[in-house]
């Protein structure tokens, strides 16, 4: 958080603590460097949660909101107060521990469906409730954040916002806990298309969406499925012959939105070996990016190279070599200069080439189960770690036999996780660049003095 | 569709027509062998598709209801009539053609929000509405047929049940045009979960959830995203240090259903070389599969095969072991005996042996991009065929280094798509696979007579 804080200005950075000393204590001290630092303290007030998780009764409960929030007050002003596991929580209960908050300094009241147990009527009545029986409420901002356990979690978020919530907690894609939260993009588009039925606006600039997913998606490894509202690969697609004879006729009799509302590519083709620098410049415009001058240089040299190999390029190529390179920050202390396989019988052997450290290259064989497989087995043999590969995944990011293979692996290094990524033709090449990065990335957190900062992103959830 | 009703019994099998003579014709012969058919015919009420699309006026969609339904009464007793976009469409008029369809004998009435433009309350307003204007409804099932674009598919559903809809038309993982339909298993789910809010029962065996929607991703190649409710990778796993202390602490804290309640497993650890058939057979049925004693003997020599060269088969291994075979019930005209690939270079060379039709052994020398480019090149030159790759997929279906890849392809072959799947450790050994499982099914397609049935899946949606 410290870091996001030192990189992001104008933003309000909320550090979420637990209601103890400690934590709001650290939450403040991660904060130091925002323009805008929010602390977020929580606790669950279910009696489930009370009774078999905290081992704590309700006045306890109490007692602890209210110096916990007290006590943020006094490092910031602006503090945010959940009670977690609100939706099966006792609302009489409820209402006394959020006037306590409020009491207590709480800018901001949140409302967790943290085991996304709502439907969207209990939302809407618990809500309602709230502001009913808390008067002071009204003159603060109340939130709802919902978890997707039932396919309920945006439906939920909007019948909040119907009954008076002002904030929604939510994330690009869905990502979350379990079956995740309210997709950030579903939320925007349902108040954009619909604004009759509900006239709130978000300030999101929804031309963005999809690129903000598809850059998640990138780093996280994790991509939406095809049917995924929005920005799944097939969220415009039309297949269906009566569909696509509509279109033909009118767009809007299949469309609500078009694919340029929310910045996805309506043309797949695009830049070949041809193209100019204009061309690409024009190209990436179109696709979210205005590139200053050496980014588009190394853009430039990225997508010829490219284009040597593969006769058409299309926007996810695009949108691959952009972020290569720029996404990443890891020195790159190892370099993969090379590697030839021989694979298809029982047993795979290949031999790599790196430059290591201090410029002194080495090469090492290795055999395996698959081309893959001895490809790590003989980069390990030349990295001073223990690697233990969690999981592997190969996407074509573009369709064809000339397709880019994108290539991320999670493995632990020295107990903690990294994730690494590669892209080439040969999904092969693809998966050695990816094991490299993680080995980059893992010498690089040795390096690292704030060592317990690094990597446990994505740990905490309300 | 009438391959469908022969293979199943006492199930209702629906057929789609559009308003005409000659769809409900062809839906009613295609419904011959079924025990319940039924014939499902729809035309557009909105005046966007009336105007637009249709170009034609309400008197004139008025009539063609009247008729094609009147003329679908004469070959079944179960027609079902669909007001495409509904939400859309001007709601007197709406009820006009509810009515005029009945009168003509429709059973069902069926509500799409074909766009997926509606909000909950929006789906509760018009089918109470129906119900109110339409007394006759009354006596027939009103049912509800939602679209996923603004993530809203499953609280639509939810909120015309709870309306007074008694149908709910929905897919496995969501599949559809666009951003799919709503979540089958998410609505089971949610009716499952909350009774005392909705007091609905579905008759659909939750546990055997899981299972469908493997099932399903296996034969599409279209996995759902691991954040997706109830059948997603991660829809179980707690990731949250503060979650797994509450699940240790007491699982209720944070599960409002057990993985067992929708037959996901449990537990990921199974079956190794040592495990016996025992073992194995209560393994698969922990899985929801009883085996017969022939699947029991093909499974262990697969689970034999692999565990000579992994050590832990997980429970994803066993059922990708399973469905190859089992799903497939295609001639393997062609079989790959061999490849071997040398990469890492700038071209790739790849070498394959095959035996095709009549037991000729014979072999071909490609090269390509990358080793799954020239093992395709190399396939081709053996194949009486123009095969022009659509998507290639490759997922690690277990983790870990010696992971079982699963590649699918879709390719292009005599204007026809093939969906070919292949799975090994080595991942370009399975894109050979899924390779030549593309060419047998080009292959069988050819010899089929009736060869317009074969493979135009998925191209209708209301």
């Amino acid at each position: 958080i410290a870091r996001i804080c030192r990189a992001l200005n104008g933003t309000t950075i909320a550090s979420l603590a637990r209601c103890s000393t400690r934590d709001v204590q650290a939450a403040a001290s991660s904060l130091e460097a925002s323009s805008d630092p929010r602390i977020h303290v929580f606790i669950a007030t279910s009696e489930l949660h009370l009774r078999n998780k905290l081992f704590i009764g309700r006045e306890e409960c109490l007692e602890r909101v209210a110096h916990a929030v007290t006590f943020a007050r006094t490092l910031v002003d602006d503090v945010e107060f959940s009670a977690e596991d609100a939706t099966r929580s006792d609302v009489d209960f409820l209402c006394r521990v959020v006037d306590v908050a409020l009491k207590a300094g709480a800018t901001t009241i949140n409302v967790p469906d943290t085991v996304g147990y709502a439907l969207p009527g209990d939302m809407s009545r618990l809500i309602s409730t709230l502001l009913e029986r808390v008067p002071d409420l009204r003159d603060h901002t109340l939130s709802v954040h919902c978890h997707d356990d039932l396919g309920l979690a945006v439906a939920n978020s909007l019948a909040g916002v119907d009954a008076g919530a002002r904030q929604v907690e939510c994330t690009v894609n869905g990502i979350g806990e379990r079956a995740g939260n309210a997709a950030l993009e579903e939320i925007v588009m349902a108040l954009r298309v619909r604004p009759d039925e509900q006239g709130h606006e978000t300030g999101v600039r929804a031309e963005r969406l999809y690129r903000a997913s598809r850059t998640l998606s990138y780093l996280t490894g994790i991509h939406p499925q095809p049917n995924k509202a929005i920005v799944g690969k097939n969220a415009f697609a039309h297949e269906a012959g009566i569909h696509q004879h509509g279109m033909l006729a009118d767009p809007s009799t299949y469309e609500i939105m078009t694919p340029e509302m929310v910045g996805a590519p309506a043309t797949q083709l695009v830049i070949g070996k041809h193209s100019g620098r204009h061309g690409l410049e024009s190209r990436y415009k179109e696709l979210g990016y205005a590139l200053v001058a050496d980014e588009l240089d190394r853009v430039a040299r990225g997508v010829k190279a490219l284009a040597e190999r593969k006769k058409v390029i299309l926007d996810e190529d695009l949108l691959s070599i952009l972020h290569r390179g720029v996404l990443e920050d890891v020195r790159e202390v190892h370099q993969l200069d090379s590697l030839s396989v021989k694979c298809g019988g029982v047993v795979s052997e290949a031999r790599v080439a790196v430059t290591t450290e201090g410029g002194i290259p080495r090469t090492a064989r290795g055999t395996g189960d698959g081309p893959i497989a001895a490809v790590f087995s003989a980069l390990e043999a030349l990295m001073d770690f223990t690697i233990v590969l969690e999981d592997l995944q190969i996407r074509a990011v573009t369709p064809g036999q000339d397709a880019v293979g994108e290539v991320t692996i999670r493995a632990r290094v020295d107990g903690q996780t990294f994730t690494g990524r590669g892209g080439a033709t040969d999904v092969v090449l693809a998966s050695g660049q990816a094991f490299v990065h993680v080995v980059n990335k893992a010498e690089q957190a040795r390096v690292l003095e704030e060592r317990h900062f690094a990597h446990t992103a994505d740990s905490w959830a309300v």
